[in-house]
Protein backbone atom coordinates (compact mmCIF):
# COMPACT_ATOMS: atom_id res chain seq x y z
CA UNK A 1 0.00 0.00 0.00
CA UNK A 2 0.95 3.66 -1.12
CA UNK A 3 0.88 5.93 1.88
CA UNK A 4 0.90 9.25 -0.38
CA UNK A 5 0.78 13.02 1.17
CA UNK A 6 1.65 15.30 -1.43
CA UNK A 7 -0.90 16.11 -4.24
CA UNK A 8 1.82 15.56 -7.25
CA UNK A 9 2.86 12.28 -6.14
CA UNK A 10 -0.31 11.12 -5.87
CA UNK A 11 -1.01 12.38 -9.78
CA UNK A 12 1.71 10.53 -10.94
CA UNK A 13 0.65 7.01 -8.86
CA UNK A 14 -2.66 7.99 -11.02
CA UNK A 15 -1.60 8.47 -14.19
CA UNK A 16 0.35 5.44 -13.78
CA UNK A 17 -2.64 3.21 -12.75
CA UNK A 18 -4.81 5.01 -15.65
CA UNK A 19 -1.95 4.43 -18.16
CA UNK A 20 -2.02 0.67 -17.24
CA UNK A 21 -5.72 0.76 -18.12
CA UNK A 22 -7.18 0.07 -14.59
CA UNK A 23 -10.16 0.58 -13.17
CA UNK A 24 -9.74 3.38 -9.78
CA UNK A 25 -12.03 3.43 -7.51
CA UNK A 26 -11.80 5.63 -4.94
CA UNK A 27 -13.40 5.78 -1.30
CA UNK A 28 -13.46 9.24 0.00
CA UNK A 29 -13.29 9.38 3.96
CA UNK A 30 -12.57 11.44 7.27
CA UNK A 31 -10.42 8.49 8.47
CA UNK A 32 -11.55 6.74 12.09
CA UNK A 33 -12.80 3.59 10.31
CA UNK A 34 -15.29 1.25 11.31
CA UNK A 35 -17.15 -1.33 9.59
CA UNK A 36 -19.44 0.58 7.38
CA UNK A 37 -16.33 2.55 5.71
CA UNK A 38 -14.36 -0.95 5.52
CA UNK A 39 -17.85 -1.87 3.64
CA UNK A 40 -17.12 0.41 1.11
CA UNK A 41 -13.55 -0.80 0.37
CA UNK A 42 -14.37 -3.91 0.07
CA UNK A 43 -16.71 -3.06 -2.32
CA UNK A 44 -13.74 -0.45 -4.36
CA UNK A 45 -12.01 -4.01 -4.01
CA UNK A 46 -15.03 -6.41 -5.33
CA UNK A 47 -15.19 -3.35 -8.53
CA UNK A 48 -11.84 -1.79 -9.50
CA UNK A 49 -8.30 -2.84 -10.29
CA UNK A 50 -6.64 0.24 -8.17
CA UNK A 51 -8.41 1.15 -4.92
CA UNK A 52 -7.83 5.05 -3.21
CA UNK A 53 -9.02 5.91 -0.06
CA UNK A 54 -8.84 9.21 1.06
CA UNK A 55 -8.53 10.36 4.86
CA UNK A 56 -9.07 13.98 5.36
CA UNK A 57 -10.78 15.91 8.02
CA UNK A 58 -12.04 18.62 5.77
CA UNK A 59 -12.84 21.79 7.64
CA UNK A 60 -15.03 23.43 5.56
CA UNK A 61 -17.66 20.79 6.29
CA UNK A 62 -17.62 21.48 9.94
CA UNK A 63 -19.24 25.05 11.22
CA UNK A 64 -17.48 27.12 14.47
CA UNK A 65 -18.63 25.49 16.94
CA UNK A 66 -19.12 22.08 15.70
CA UNK A 67 -16.82 19.12 16.53
CA UNK A 68 -13.88 20.05 14.04
CA UNK A 69 -11.00 20.04 16.93
CA UNK A 70 -12.70 16.74 18.59
CA UNK A 71 -13.24 15.00 15.51
CA UNK A 72 -12.02 11.67 16.42
CA UNK A 73 -8.27 10.07 14.68
CA UNK A 74 -6.19 7.13 14.53
CA UNK A 75 -4.51 7.12 11.45
CA UNK A 76 -2.37 4.33 12.67
CA UNK A 77 -5.39 1.96 13.06
CA UNK A 78 -6.68 3.73 9.57
CA UNK A 79 -3.80 2.77 7.66
CA UNK A 80 -3.50 -1.03 9.45
CA UNK A 81 -7.49 -1.44 8.50
CA UNK A 82 -6.89 -0.10 4.97
CA UNK A 83 -4.06 -2.62 4.43
CA UNK A 84 -5.60 -5.59 5.51
CA UNK A 85 -8.14 -4.70 2.49
CA UNK A 86 -5.75 -4.37 0.11
CA UNK A 87 -5.96 -0.98 -0.66
CA UNK A 88 -3.43 0.28 -3.57
CA UNK A 89 -3.38 4.06 -2.07
CA UNK A 90 -4.29 5.81 0.95
CA UNK A 91 -4.19 9.57 0.48
CA UNK A 92 -3.38 11.88 3.25
CA UNK A 93 -3.59 15.53 2.28
CA UNK A 94 -2.60 18.54 4.12
CA UNK A 95 -5.15 21.28 5.29
CA UNK A 96 -2.07 23.69 3.85
CA UNK A 97 -2.18 21.62 -0.03
CA UNK A 98 -6.43 21.12 -0.22
CA UNK A 99 -6.81 24.92 1.24
CA UNK A 100 -3.46 27.33 0.08
CA UNK A 101 -3.70 31.02 0.85
CA UNK A 102 -6.31 33.04 -2.15
CA UNK A 103 -8.29 29.43 -2.15
CA UNK A 104 -11.85 30.78 -3.39
CA UNK A 105 -13.92 28.47 -4.96
CA UNK A 106 -16.85 26.68 -3.89
CA UNK A 107 -19.02 24.02 -5.52
CA UNK A 108 -23.06 24.62 -4.46
CA UNK A 109 -26.16 22.47 -5.23
CA UNK A 110 -29.07 24.55 -4.90
CA UNK A 111 -30.50 25.11 -1.28
CA UNK A 112 -33.69 22.81 -2.24
CA UNK A 113 -31.18 19.93 -1.57
CA UNK A 114 -29.14 21.55 1.23
CA UNK A 115 -30.63 23.41 3.23
CA UNK A 116 -33.39 20.63 4.24
CA UNK A 117 -32.82 18.09 6.95
CA UNK A 118 -29.53 18.54 7.88
CA UNK A 119 -28.56 21.28 5.99
CA UNK A 120 -31.30 23.54 8.51
CA UNK A 121 -28.40 22.79 11.92
CA UNK A 122 -25.62 22.89 9.32
CA UNK A 123 -26.59 25.45 6.74
CA UNK A 124 -22.42 25.57 4.90
CA UNK A 125 -22.06 21.48 6.02
CA UNK A 126 -23.29 20.64 2.03
CA UNK A 127 -21.06 23.18 0.41
CA UNK A 128 -17.92 22.06 1.77
CA UNK A 129 -18.86 18.22 1.22
CA UNK A 130 -19.38 19.14 -2.48
CA UNK A 131 -16.52 21.53 -2.96
CA UNK A 132 -13.66 18.62 -1.20
CA UNK A 133 -15.70 15.98 -2.82
CA UNK A 134 -14.97 17.64 -6.35
CA UNK A 135 -11.38 18.18 -5.24
CA UNK A 136 -11.17 14.85 -5.11
CA UNK A 137 -12.57 13.33 -7.93
CA UNK A 138 -10.03 15.63 -9.78
CA UNK A 139 -7.33 15.00 -7.98
CA UNK A 140 -7.56 10.98 -8.46
CA UNK A 141 -9.91 10.89 -11.57
CA UNK A 142 -11.77 7.66 -10.54
CA UNK A 143 -13.61 5.43 -12.67
CA UNK A 144 -15.73 4.64 -9.61
CA UNK A 145 -16.52 6.43 -6.12
CA UNK A 146 -18.31 4.71 -3.73
CA UNK A 147 -20.15 6.26 -0.58
CA UNK A 148 -22.04 5.39 2.79
CA UNK A 149 -26.20 5.08 2.38
CA UNK A 150 -25.77 6.14 6.23
CA UNK A 151 -25.26 10.14 4.88
CA UNK A 152 -28.72 9.78 2.20
CA UNK A 153 -28.47 13.40 2.13
CA UNK A 154 -25.18 13.89 1.32
CA UNK A 155 -25.01 10.75 -1.22
CA UNK A 156 -28.27 12.25 -3.01
CA UNK A 157 -26.26 15.69 -3.02
CA UNK A 158 -22.96 14.43 -4.90
CA UNK A 159 -25.46 12.62 -6.74
CA UNK A 160 -26.82 15.72 -8.35
CA UNK A 161 -23.09 17.24 -8.51
CA UNK A 162 -21.76 14.96 -10.47
CA UNK A 163 -24.55 14.96 -12.82
CA UNK A 164 -24.94 18.38 -13.14
CA UNK A 165 -21.60 18.73 -13.92
CA UNK A 166 -20.87 16.13 -15.33
CA UNK A 167 -18.32 14.52 -13.69
CA UNK A 168 -17.38 11.17 -15.73
CA UNK A 169 -17.84 8.71 -12.44
CA UNK A 170 -20.20 6.17 -11.53
CA UNK A 171 -21.28 6.84 -7.58
CA UNK A 172 -22.09 3.75 -6.26
CA UNK A 173 -23.74 3.38 -2.46
CA UNK A 174 -23.24 0.74 0.44
CA UNK A 175 -25.79 0.15 2.73
CA UNK A 176 -25.77 1.16 6.31
CA UNK A 177 -23.48 -1.13 8.81
CA UNK A 178 -25.15 -1.14 12.20
CA UNK A 179 -24.14 -2.54 16.07
CA UNK A 180 -26.05 -5.70 17.02
CA UNK A 181 -28.68 -3.76 18.62
CA UNK A 182 -29.35 -1.62 15.80
CA UNK A 183 -27.40 1.74 15.94
CA UNK A 184 -25.78 2.83 12.75
CA UNK A 185 -22.13 3.12 12.80
CA UNK A 186 -20.41 6.31 13.13
CA UNK A 187 -17.01 7.50 14.27
CA UNK A 188 -19.22 9.77 16.24
CA UNK A 189 -20.32 7.05 18.51
CA UNK A 190 -17.42 7.47 20.78
CA UNK A 191 -18.99 10.40 22.05
CA UNK A 192 -21.47 8.93 23.51
CA UNK A 193 -21.57 7.70 27.72
CA UNK A 194 -22.81 4.63 28.66
CA UNK A 195 -26.80 5.94 28.79
CA UNK A 196 -26.21 8.08 26.11
CA UNK A 197 -25.36 4.45 24.13
CA UNK A 198 -28.30 3.02 25.37
CA UNK A 199 -30.20 5.39 24.18
CA UNK A 200 -28.96 5.81 21.02
CA UNK A 201 -30.91 2.93 19.93
CA UNK A 202 -33.85 5.08 19.32
CA UNK A 203 -32.79 6.36 16.01
CA UNK A 204 -33.08 2.98 14.46
CA UNK A 205 -36.27 1.74 16.64
CA UNK A 206 -37.73 4.43 15.19
CA UNK A 207 -36.90 3.47 11.76
CA UNK A 208 -38.11 0.20 13.07
CA UNK A 209 -41.49 1.58 13.72
CA UNK A 210 -42.13 3.41 10.18
CA UNK A 211 -41.27 0.06 8.58
CA UNK A 212 -43.47 -1.09 10.90
CA UNK A 213 -46.21 1.29 9.62
CA UNK A 214 -45.68 0.65 6.38
CA UNK A 215 -45.53 -3.14 6.74
CA UNK A 216 -49.25 -2.28 7.47
CA UNK A 217 -50.44 -0.39 5.23
CA UNK A 218 -50.12 2.89 6.73
CA UNK A 219 -48.45 5.24 4.25
CA UNK A 220 -49.23 8.55 5.23
CA UNK A 221 -45.68 10.35 6.09
CA UNK A 222 -47.58 12.50 8.84
CA UNK A 223 -49.05 9.37 10.80
CA UNK A 224 -45.68 7.81 10.53
CA UNK A 225 -43.52 10.82 12.04
CA UNK A 226 -45.71 11.52 14.36
CA UNK A 227 -44.90 7.71 15.93
CA UNK A 228 -41.17 8.34 15.54
CA UNK A 229 -41.24 11.55 17.12
CA UNK A 230 -43.85 9.98 20.28
CA UNK A 231 -40.70 7.24 20.34
CA UNK A 232 -38.15 9.79 20.72
CA UNK A 233 -40.07 12.22 22.86
CA UNK A 234 -40.20 9.17 25.55
CA UNK A 235 -36.21 8.74 25.24
CA UNK A 236 -34.58 10.51 28.37
CA UNK A 237 -31.42 11.84 26.99
CA UNK A 238 -32.93 12.16 23.03
CA UNK A 239 -34.53 15.28 21.40
CA UNK A 240 -35.40 15.22 17.56
CA UNK A 241 -33.41 17.54 15.64
CA UNK A 242 -35.89 16.50 12.30
CA UNK A 243 -37.80 13.36 10.89
CA UNK A 244 -38.65 13.54 7.86
CA UNK A 245 -39.85 11.22 4.56
CA UNK A 246 -39.05 12.86 1.32
CA UNK A 247 -37.71 12.14 -2.20
CA UNK A 248 -34.38 10.43 -2.27
CA UNK A 249 -33.25 11.54 -5.32
CA UNK A 250 -35.06 15.18 -4.63
CA UNK A 251 -35.02 15.33 -1.15
CA UNK A 252 -38.50 17.35 -1.18
CA UNK A 253 -41.22 16.18 1.68
CA UNK A 254 -43.47 13.13 0.55
CA UNK A 255 -47.52 13.58 1.91
CA UNK A 256 -47.50 9.93 0.93
CA UNK A 257 -45.14 6.80 0.43
CA UNK A 258 -45.40 5.71 -2.98
CA UNK A 259 -42.43 4.30 -4.79
CA UNK A 260 -38.89 5.13 -3.28
CA UNK A 261 -38.74 7.06 -0.30
CA UNK A 262 -36.16 8.54 2.42
CA UNK A 263 -36.98 8.08 6.10
CA UNK A 264 -34.95 10.13 7.64
CA UNK A 265 -33.72 11.41 11.22
CA UNK A 266 -31.77 13.73 13.10
CA UNK A 267 -31.17 13.12 17.18
CA UNK A 268 -29.50 14.92 19.60
CA UNK A 269 -28.30 12.14 22.32
CA UNK A 270 -26.95 14.00 25.12
CA UNK A 271 -24.51 16.77 23.11
CA UNK A 272 -24.45 14.11 20.30
CA UNK A 273 -26.02 14.68 16.86
CA UNK A 274 -26.89 10.73 15.37
CA UNK A 275 -28.35 9.92 11.82
CA UNK A 276 -29.63 7.75 10.50
CA UNK A 277 -32.29 6.64 7.53
CA UNK A 278 -34.45 3.86 5.79
CA UNK A 279 -34.33 3.92 2.29
CA UNK A 280 -37.50 2.10 0.39
CA UNK A 281 -37.30 1.39 -2.87
CA UNK A 282 -40.92 0.74 -4.41
CA UNK A 283 -42.02 -0.12 -0.80
CA UNK A 284 -39.75 -2.78 -0.76
CA UNK A 285 -37.43 -2.80 2.37
CA UNK A 286 -33.92 -2.20 0.80
CA UNK A 287 -32.38 -1.69 4.46
CA UNK A 288 -31.19 -3.90 7.15
CA UNK A 289 -32.89 -1.49 9.88
CA UNK B 1 -13.35 16.72 -38.47
CA UNK B 2 -16.22 15.01 -36.28
CA UNK B 3 -19.48 16.91 -35.43
CA UNK B 4 -20.71 16.35 -32.18
CA UNK B 5 -23.78 17.34 -30.51
CA UNK B 6 -24.35 14.35 -28.39
CA UNK B 7 -22.98 14.00 -24.77
CA UNK B 8 -22.38 10.38 -24.62
CA UNK B 9 -20.53 10.22 -28.62
CA UNK B 10 -18.20 12.76 -27.11
CA UNK B 11 -17.17 10.63 -24.31
CA UNK B 12 -16.65 7.76 -26.74
CA UNK B 13 -14.43 10.47 -28.66
CA UNK B 14 -12.39 11.40 -26.18
CA UNK B 15 -12.18 8.02 -24.33
CA UNK B 16 -11.08 6.62 -27.72
CA UNK B 17 -7.96 9.78 -28.19
CA UNK B 18 -6.94 9.59 -24.34
CA UNK B 19 -6.42 5.42 -25.08
CA UNK B 20 -3.82 6.02 -27.99
CA UNK B 21 -2.06 8.45 -25.41
CA UNK B 22 -3.14 11.73 -27.43
CA UNK B 23 -2.69 15.41 -25.88
CA UNK B 24 -6.40 16.84 -25.85
CA UNK B 25 -7.23 20.10 -26.38
CA UNK B 26 -10.22 22.05 -25.37
CA UNK B 27 -10.80 25.80 -26.83
CA UNK B 28 -14.88 26.57 -25.46
CA UNK B 29 -16.62 29.05 -27.99
CA UNK B 30 -19.66 30.94 -28.00
CA UNK B 31 -19.37 30.50 -32.06
CA UNK B 32 -19.52 33.52 -34.61
CA UNK B 33 -15.75 32.47 -34.69
CA UNK B 34 -13.51 35.84 -36.03
CA UNK B 35 -9.24 35.41 -36.26
CA UNK B 36 -8.99 36.25 -32.17
CA UNK B 37 -10.52 32.26 -31.89
CA UNK B 38 -9.15 31.03 -34.56
CA UNK B 39 -5.78 31.91 -33.13
CA UNK B 40 -6.62 30.39 -30.04
CA UNK B 41 -7.62 27.00 -32.16
CA UNK B 42 -4.20 27.44 -33.99
CA UNK B 43 -2.21 27.60 -30.92
CA UNK B 44 -3.92 24.16 -29.51
CA UNK B 45 -3.46 22.60 -32.60
CA UNK B 46 0.31 23.51 -32.64
CA UNK B 47 0.19 22.11 -29.00
CA UNK B 48 -2.02 19.06 -28.92
CA UNK B 49 -2.79 15.67 -30.76
CA UNK B 50 -6.81 15.99 -30.47
CA UNK B 51 -8.27 19.54 -30.53
CA UNK B 52 -11.86 19.87 -29.46
CA UNK B 53 -13.90 23.26 -30.04
CA UNK B 54 -16.86 23.63 -28.26
CA UNK B 55 -19.58 26.27 -29.65
CA UNK B 56 -22.00 26.64 -27.10
CA UNK B 57 -24.15 29.80 -26.37
CA UNK B 58 -24.11 29.37 -22.64
CA UNK B 59 -27.47 30.37 -21.60
CA UNK B 60 -26.02 30.92 -17.69
CA UNK B 61 -23.71 33.74 -18.59
CA UNK B 62 -26.21 36.13 -19.40
CA UNK B 63 -28.52 37.85 -17.15
CA UNK B 64 -32.52 38.78 -18.41
CA UNK B 65 -32.13 41.73 -20.58
CA UNK B 66 -28.71 41.03 -21.92
CA UNK B 67 -27.79 40.38 -25.35
CA UNK B 68 -28.78 36.11 -24.98
CA UNK B 69 -31.07 36.24 -27.77
CA UNK B 70 -29.42 38.54 -30.08
CA UNK B 71 -25.96 37.03 -30.12
CA UNK B 72 -24.51 36.58 -33.80
CA UNK B 73 -23.99 32.61 -34.64
CA UNK B 74 -23.27 31.15 -38.00
CA UNK B 75 -22.65 27.92 -37.28
CA UNK B 76 -21.58 26.93 -41.25
CA UNK B 77 -19.45 29.44 -41.56
CA UNK B 78 -17.64 28.14 -38.00
CA UNK B 79 -17.86 24.76 -38.95
CA UNK B 80 -15.84 25.81 -42.18
CA UNK B 81 -13.10 27.59 -40.66
CA UNK B 82 -12.58 24.91 -37.70
CA UNK B 83 -12.57 22.03 -40.67
CA UNK B 84 -9.57 24.35 -42.45
CA UNK B 85 -7.77 24.83 -39.40
CA UNK B 86 -7.77 21.15 -39.17
CA UNK B 87 -9.87 20.63 -35.83
CA UNK B 88 -10.84 16.98 -34.70
CA UNK B 89 -13.95 17.71 -32.84
CA UNK B 90 -16.59 20.86 -33.14
CA UNK B 91 -18.50 19.74 -30.27
CA UNK B 92 -21.94 21.12 -30.25
CA UNK B 93 -24.63 20.61 -27.19
CA UNK B 94 -27.91 21.53 -26.86
CA UNK B 95 -29.30 23.65 -23.94
CA UNK B 96 -31.46 20.73 -22.81
CA UNK B 97 -28.69 18.55 -22.34
CA UNK B 98 -26.30 20.89 -20.99
CA UNK B 99 -28.92 21.87 -18.29
CA UNK B 100 -31.69 19.33 -18.26
CA UNK B 101 -34.06 19.60 -15.82
CA UNK B 102 -33.34 19.56 -12.47
CA UNK B 103 -30.14 21.13 -12.84
CA UNK B 104 -29.24 22.47 -9.74
CA UNK B 105 -25.47 22.94 -8.98
CA UNK B 106 -23.08 26.29 -9.42
CA UNK B 107 -19.22 26.35 -9.41
CA UNK B 108 -18.72 29.77 -7.59
CA UNK B 109 -15.23 31.64 -7.72
CA UNK B 110 -15.63 33.89 -4.58
CA UNK B 111 -16.85 37.98 -4.94
CA UNK B 112 -13.29 39.15 -4.50
CA UNK B 113 -12.84 38.18 -8.33
CA UNK B 114 -16.17 37.74 -9.78
CA UNK B 115 -17.97 41.21 -8.38
CA UNK B 116 -15.31 43.93 -9.42
CA UNK B 117 -14.30 45.16 -13.39
CA UNK B 118 -16.93 43.46 -15.25
CA UNK B 119 -18.84 41.87 -12.55
CA UNK B 120 -19.72 44.76 -10.99
CA UNK B 121 -22.63 45.41 -13.96
CA UNK B 122 -22.48 41.63 -14.85
CA UNK B 123 -23.13 40.09 -11.24
CA UNK B 124 -24.39 36.72 -12.27
CA UNK B 125 -22.09 36.25 -15.66
CA UNK B 126 -18.54 34.69 -13.57
CA UNK B 127 -20.92 31.72 -11.69
CA UNK B 128 -22.21 31.05 -15.28
CA UNK B 129 -18.98 31.03 -16.81
CA UNK B 130 -17.25 28.53 -14.25
CA UNK B 131 -20.12 26.45 -14.25
CA UNK B 132 -20.13 25.79 -18.08
CA UNK B 133 -16.15 25.75 -18.01
CA UNK B 134 -15.91 23.23 -15.40
CA UNK B 135 -19.27 20.93 -17.29
CA UNK B 136 -16.79 21.41 -20.62
CA UNK B 137 -13.76 20.44 -18.38
CA UNK B 138 -15.49 17.46 -17.01
CA UNK B 139 -16.99 16.50 -20.26
CA UNK B 140 -13.94 17.03 -22.57
CA UNK B 141 -11.17 15.94 -20.13
CA UNK B 142 -8.75 18.16 -21.63
CA UNK B 143 -4.62 18.18 -21.04
CA UNK B 144 -4.50 22.10 -22.19
CA UNK B 145 -7.44 24.11 -22.39
CA UNK B 146 -6.80 27.97 -24.48
CA UNK B 147 -8.55 31.37 -22.99
CA UNK B 148 -8.27 34.81 -25.05
CA UNK B 149 -6.83 37.76 -23.03
CA UNK B 150 -9.01 40.04 -23.70
CA UNK B 151 -11.51 38.37 -21.56
CA UNK B 152 -8.79 38.86 -18.86
CA UNK B 153 -10.92 38.94 -15.52
CA UNK B 154 -12.83 35.63 -17.02
CA UNK B 155 -9.10 34.20 -17.78
CA UNK B 156 -8.01 35.02 -14.06
CA UNK B 157 -11.04 33.14 -12.54
CA UNK B 158 -10.79 30.49 -14.61
CA UNK B 159 -7.01 29.99 -13.34
CA UNK B 160 -8.67 30.68 -10.08
CA UNK B 161 -11.24 28.00 -10.75
CA UNK B 162 -8.71 25.19 -11.87
CA UNK B 163 -5.85 25.66 -8.81
CA UNK B 164 -8.78 25.70 -6.49
CA UNK B 165 -10.64 22.71 -7.67
CA UNK B 166 -7.38 20.20 -8.79
CA UNK B 167 -8.82 20.25 -12.75
CA UNK B 168 -5.60 18.45 -14.12
CA UNK B 169 -5.43 21.01 -16.80
CA UNK B 170 -2.88 23.40 -18.40
CA UNK B 171 -4.75 26.53 -19.13
CA UNK B 172 -3.06 28.58 -21.60
CA UNK B 173 -3.68 32.11 -22.91
CA UNK B 174 -3.48 33.69 -26.04
CA UNK B 175 -2.78 37.09 -26.70
CA UNK B 176 -5.84 39.98 -28.07
CA UNK B 177 -6.43 40.28 -31.87
CA UNK B 178 -7.12 43.65 -33.16
CA UNK B 179 -8.68 45.32 -36.09
CA UNK B 180 -5.79 47.83 -37.63
CA UNK B 181 -6.84 50.66 -36.63
CA UNK B 182 -6.57 49.02 -32.92
CA UNK B 183 -10.26 47.16 -31.97
CA UNK B 184 -10.08 44.22 -30.60
CA UNK B 185 -12.27 41.28 -32.41
CA UNK B 186 -15.16 40.48 -30.69
CA UNK B 187 -17.94 38.75 -31.43
CA UNK B 188 -20.52 41.71 -30.65
CA UNK B 189 -18.67 44.50 -32.37
CA UNK B 190 -21.33 43.70 -35.82
CA UNK B 191 -23.29 45.38 -32.92
CA UNK B 192 -21.81 48.58 -33.83
CA UNK B 193 -22.87 51.09 -36.29
CA UNK B 194 -20.95 52.88 -38.83
CA UNK B 195 -20.31 56.00 -36.29
CA UNK B 196 -19.67 53.72 -33.53
CA UNK B 197 -17.39 51.59 -35.14
CA UNK B 198 -15.21 54.51 -35.58
CA UNK B 199 -15.83 56.01 -31.98
CA UNK B 200 -14.99 52.13 -30.63
CA UNK B 201 -11.35 53.12 -31.29
CA UNK B 202 -11.09 55.07 -28.06
CA UNK B 203 -10.88 52.22 -25.89
CA UNK B 204 -7.35 50.97 -27.54
CA UNK B 205 -6.41 54.60 -27.58
CA UNK B 206 -6.95 55.21 -24.10
CA UNK B 207 -4.53 51.79 -23.43
CA UNK B 208 -2.21 53.46 -25.94
CA UNK B 209 -2.49 57.10 -23.65
CA UNK B 210 -1.51 54.09 -20.94
CA UNK B 211 1.14 52.54 -22.30
CA UNK B 212 2.56 55.88 -23.12
CA UNK B 213 2.50 57.36 -19.66
CA UNK B 214 4.17 54.28 -18.12
CA UNK B 215 6.88 54.76 -20.97
CA UNK B 216 7.51 58.21 -19.15
CA UNK B 217 7.79 56.43 -15.85
CA UNK B 218 4.28 57.66 -14.58
CA UNK B 219 3.01 54.71 -12.82
CA UNK B 220 0.40 56.06 -10.43
CA UNK B 221 -2.89 54.14 -11.34
CA UNK B 222 -5.00 57.51 -10.27
CA UNK B 223 -3.29 59.54 -12.87
CA UNK B 224 -3.31 57.25 -15.89
CA UNK B 225 -6.81 56.41 -15.02
CA UNK B 226 -7.94 59.97 -15.06
CA UNK B 227 -6.31 60.91 -18.62
CA UNK B 228 -7.71 57.53 -20.13
CA UNK B 229 -11.15 58.85 -18.82
CA UNK B 230 -10.56 62.07 -20.10
CA UNK B 231 -10.16 60.68 -23.34
CA UNK B 232 -13.37 58.90 -23.41
CA UNK B 233 -15.45 61.16 -22.03
CA UNK B 234 -14.39 63.69 -24.83
CA UNK B 235 -15.74 60.56 -27.67
CA UNK B 236 -19.52 61.28 -28.44
CA UNK B 237 -21.07 58.12 -28.14
CA UNK B 238 -18.79 56.73 -25.51
CA UNK B 239 -19.38 56.18 -21.86
CA UNK B 240 -16.52 54.72 -19.19
CA UNK B 241 -18.39 51.90 -17.55
CA UNK B 242 -15.24 51.35 -15.51
CA UNK B 243 -11.27 51.50 -16.03
CA UNK B 244 -9.23 49.91 -13.52
CA UNK B 245 -5.73 48.82 -13.09
CA UNK B 246 -5.54 45.53 -10.85
CA UNK B 247 -2.75 42.72 -9.70
CA UNK B 248 -4.00 40.26 -12.93
CA UNK B 249 -3.81 37.06 -10.49
CA UNK B 250 -6.09 38.56 -7.61
CA UNK B 251 -8.03 41.62 -9.42
CA UNK B 252 -7.41 43.54 -6.37
CA UNK B 253 -6.74 47.04 -7.53
CA UNK B 254 -3.39 48.69 -7.68
CA UNK B 255 -2.46 52.05 -6.32
CA UNK B 256 0.96 52.11 -8.42
CA UNK B 257 1.70 49.55 -11.32
CA UNK B 258 5.39 47.55 -10.12
CA UNK B 259 5.71 44.36 -11.38
CA UNK B 260 2.36 42.79 -13.19
CA UNK B 261 -0.69 44.61 -13.75
CA UNK B 262 -3.70 44.89 -15.53
CA UNK B 263 -4.94 47.93 -17.34
CA UNK B 264 -8.76 46.86 -18.06
CA UNK B 265 -11.98 48.86 -19.42
CA UNK B 266 -15.24 48.88 -20.43
CA UNK B 267 -16.67 51.20 -22.34
CA UNK B 268 -20.39 51.56 -23.97
CA UNK B 269 -20.38 52.65 -27.31
CA UNK B 270 -24.26 53.44 -28.09
CA UNK B 271 -25.69 50.50 -26.54
CA UNK B 272 -22.80 48.26 -27.19
CA UNK B 273 -20.24 47.03 -23.91
CA UNK B 274 -17.07 46.64 -25.37
CA UNK B 275 -14.04 45.64 -23.63
CA UNK B 276 -10.12 45.69 -24.08
CA UNK B 277 -7.13 45.48 -21.63
CA UNK B 278 -3.43 46.32 -21.41
CA UNK B 279 -1.72 43.06 -19.60
CA UNK B 280 1.93 44.45 -18.58
CA UNK B 281 4.47 41.69 -17.17
CA UNK B 282 6.66 43.50 -15.15
CA UNK B 283 6.28 47.07 -16.69
CA UNK B 284 7.46 45.56 -20.28
CA UNK B 285 4.43 46.02 -22.93
CA UNK B 286 3.58 42.14 -23.62
CA UNK B 287 0.28 43.12 -26.01
CA UNK B 288 -0.20 44.30 -29.26
CA UNK B 289 -1.94 47.49 -28.29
Amino acid sequence: MERISDISVLNQSIEGARRQGLTVGLVPTMGFLHRGHLSLVKAARAACDFVVVSIFVNPTQFAPGEDLEDYPRNLQRDEALLQEEGVDVVFLPSVADMYPRGFNTLVKVGEEMTSKLCGKSRPTHFNGVTTVVAKLFNLVRPHKAFFGQKDAQQLSIIRRMVKDLNFNIEILSGPIVREEDGLALSSRNVYLSEEERRDARVLSQSLGVARAMVGEGILESRRIIHEMQSLVAGTPRARVDYIEIVDPETLEPLERIAGKALVALAVYVGKTRLIDNWLLEDQNVSDNV
